[in-house]
């Protein structure tokens, strides 16, 4: 879930979806705002480079939270003051659980209640500095799938890249 | 090395910054273009939350390249059309040299060049589908350090996270 897109710009959140999607993510949920453009530039990869990646929006985070809690889902929400990605067990915990999870970024201020058992089971911090939501959820996505999501198979891709040392090379598919 | 700062927003910038300090680097510099807001809201950052990070701007990707080559250093460049960094070797070859690295991070569209030997000695793919080259820099230099960036010191902050199950503490130091 992305919360605070009305305090950033559509490239940022963009950056996200997309980061989200490459990083083996099943899909992103704008909160408490309707972004048409954004959606409309995240659907345009997906319709090139393949894979299922579901895009929602307008629902407030409360009703997201609250929709995942009641079907069991786990919920980690990532901030600078959350438990250290590297240095804590945290890693661990979150893995020991079968459940689905979904993984609240926000932007430099968000509702308080996000800290809280209430809504987060936890929270997780990529390094206890200020950086980037966009940073933040490729370092702990990277970390949960253990890089196995950088082998996936897009399905139904338009296009593939086919990975150089030097240049750039494209197949249709 | 930042390039195409003129195609993105200075948010976006920002986060390439604040990712690239969070996660070890020692500093950034912008190619092409002079920001004086992004280079304030950078050192403020610095002054709050501590360590050393340079802030360079206005000479060009060109001048950039060639200075670093001349000092014997080794060139980076993230695309995804790069050897993918977790299915080839190239992390391994990378982290064999002892010498400076220098990471280019561009945006969409970037020069040709920047994929040549002449430029880059490497080019990575953080995945082969696109994203956001705020979550290469980062997962390309969470790798690179193997993580202890987390664990890192930043000296002579005047703030510093606490980290917490839930909630925010931050102390004065």
């Amino acid at each position: 879930m992305r919360w605070g897109h009305r305090f950033r710009d559509k490239r940022v959140t963009t950056h996200v979806a997309l980061a989200a999607r490459a990083f083996g993510a099943s899909g992103i949920i704008l909160a408490d705002v309707n972004d048409n453009e954004v959606k409309a530039t995240v659907e345009k990869t997906v319709a090139i480079w393949g894979g299922k990646f579901s895009f929602e929006m307008g629902a407030s985070w409360k009703e997201t939270v609250a929709a995942w809690k009641s079907k069991g889902g786990v919920i980690v929400h990532l901030t600078a003051y959350g438990e250290n990605v590297q240095t804590s067990d945290v890693m661990g915990r979150i893995r020991s659980s079968d459940e689905n999870i979904l993984v609240i970024v926000g932007s430099q201020k968000v509702p308080k209640e996000f800290f809280s058992p209430d809504v987060s089971d936890f929270n997780v911090a990529v390094g206890n500095q200020p950086h980037s939501e966009i940073s933040s959820l490729a370092v702990f996505l990277d970390r949960l799938y253990g890089g196995k999501q950088f082998g996936l198979d897009f399905n139904g891709a338009r296009l593939r890249i086919v990975p150089q040392k030097h240049g750039k090379k494209v197949a249709k598919s």
